[in-house]
């Protein structure tokens, strides 16, 4: 494999602002490559909550530009799990990220699915030669990952970074749900923003299936009544609509409210949504 | 108009840091030009919240370099609102920010005003061609605006961004309160800052007009006693006082405490400052 | 001294995200030092509280490359505290930091010291020739703190920014109690981190000074029994477990919940781990 160096540090985490964690890790990274750009992602990715970063870095990396992504939402950090670098099968022709550096805990694959899939895949040593470690390292973020993603931006074969394994061997998280039937479509919460807006795993094309219209219930505890949308403005005050966002899923939103507090969901709960019932009221 | 490249992207939003949004579009500007230093000034602006978002970019632009304000508080997105680029009149002359990027809802001219004015204005086009888009974009501050923002510094004709329109026509927000009488100060609450602050509308000039001495009461539901001080050292221990801060604004503190929970007042309330009543004792 | 130029700027403060504060001395920054890198630590340092922000930085310095190091948490601003700036003896064998800039309240000398010391000292002047002050300036953070930080790292030997003193006279924090004795280990909470990880001023030679085992008990306000573990993963669910943390320092940890949380914790607190009283039972 062939080095392909340069472009940037895009780095996301669950370790939060508030402790110096993620700012050690910059500094980390700045101090074995010096002058690469590093680019926060985000670091508040819920703690522990691998789902909620892999949706994340999904969403995100169809709109970055050439680079290493270092992601690192780590539960088992300091267990057996397998740290791991990787390059992306056709990181020349999108432009996009050609290395990934993270945990194989199902953080990284449904984003390097988003950029072609994975090409080569290694496993980093437990104690890295190029750490500044001290005693009792339960730190991999400073020690392992961000003096991996460096040597990648500064063109480190991958191969030198650890031993090969088949990326068929990779964790992978279960898929969300997204069942479209005749009239309804169950579909998974995948996120809700610091607006309230609800995504759904749902697309368009899942609306279709199920031979929705333009008017809506939405089925959690209670039915919900909705309408699809092109934008929020369209919706009456305290409305619910369904729009595209801007990842092409549905999303259940309101007018300058929070859609999720109305509906009182969070990520994983599953939602349906279905043609009204006959004779039911106009919203 | 001759382009103006090169310098920062100074970076305001009410996106938080928890969700991705504000780290794509970093990316999306460092993409499109790649090497430009990105700046974020804050992204805790309140949700949805122009003012307090209008109030912030008014405080910082004095002490920017030369560069482009990137600044989305944007209620209003996926309506028939204009997304707008600017250059500023005096640019050459005060060394700061030669174009602001943003929504036409009175986000921008407080600050465009504190450097000099706006020079010239551009409407961008809904969707643009060198955008990453995917469908159902209701993400403008990734599609539209951080692109127009990365094209500026490259130094892109303003003209080149979108049709011109007379800024004039610029949405302005409502001035704060700030009326001085003689023996009392009426004065919008502008900020209430993370140590408790609480930033008024008015400035010392306001309190000489209102023939305001050193001892000061503070009207908001109950009267407080305040003293003019230099710094929050010559305060006693759950004292109030009036400083002039950072800003040049009077500003209600205590010395470690919030003043802001001391008064119960938070921004757009009104406080008026006025003399203490005849016999009242001191504090 | 001669200048020792260049690097990047690892900025520390109390001053949080939501407001524009950190986002305005970034500016400053790099007005004055185009080009040059900032690393935000954090910026989440709990307000006022320089205990936890010398803490921080003590953890932080051993991990970045070269540079200057600006902080500020710094509750006496707009007193007679002194303001300073430091070089660092052993700068060009550490490969760190080769400058400090802050209040000299005892956030810095532990961070310096952990690097070899102070090799000089200036107090920075009150009112800075190379600020853009306004009227009124209780932001020293952005008026002579950051315009001092970019003029070190453009090489301005430290000797041009304020007058030389003795830096034995520099203000300093009290020592973390930790108090070793047979059977029991008295030590400070130092950190409670994003996880509830709960941090102590004890090292591992301070537990075999106390002769203390593999089984422990921890007496805060209640006993609880812990282990001594290798990691996280190794304890079962709910259960109190003694690791090395990534700093070299003993700290008390529940896997994937909040040590600090189950031990009703929290910095500053005084924790005593000693072996379990005899006929006790195992956990």
């Amino acid at each position: 494999v062939a080095a392909r160096a340069g472009g940037s540090v895009f780095f996301l985490t669950d370790y939060g602002l508030t402790d110096e964690f993620a700012g050690v890790m910059r500094a980390v990274v700045l101090r074995h490559a010096p002058g690469v750009s590093i680019i926060d992602l985000t670091h508040g990715v819920p703690p522990f909550d691998v789902r909620a970063g892999a949706l994340a870095l999904a969403r995100a990396v169809p709109h970055l530009g050439p680079g290493v992504v270092l992601a690192v939402v780590d539960p088992g950090v300091g267990t057996q799990r397998r740290a791991m670098a990787l390059s992306v099968a056709r990181a020349r022709d999108s432009g996009g990220p050609h290395h990934f550096v993270g945990p194989d805990n199902g953080l990284l694959p449904w984003a390097v699915d988003a950029l072609g899939g994975v090409e080569d895949a290694v496993a980093l040593p437990w104690s890295s030669t190029f750490s500044t470690a001290v005693t009792g390292a339960t730190f991999d973020g400073r020690d392992v990952f961000a003096p991996a993603a460096a040597r990648l931006c500064l063109g480190a074969p991958l191969a030198d970074l650890g031993e090969d394994f088949d990326p068929g061997t990779m964790v992978r998280l279960a898929a969300p749900v997204c069942s479209p039937s005749a009239g309804a479509l169950e579909a998974e919460v995948l996120w809700v923003d610091r607006f309230g807006n609800v995504q759904l795993a749902a697309v368009p094309d899942d609306a279709t299936a199920a031979r929705l219209g333009s008017e809506l219930e939405v089925l959690t505890a209670v039915v919900h009544r909705a309408q699809r949308v092109r934008s929020f403005g369209a919706l009456a005050p305290g409305a619910l609509g369904v729009v595209v966002d801007a990842n092409g899923h549905l999303a259940l939103v309101c007018d300058r409210q929070s859609a999720a507090t109305v509906l009182r969901v969070q990520p994983g709960d599953v939602v349906t949504l279905r043609a009204p019932a006959p004779g039911s009221s106009s919203p």
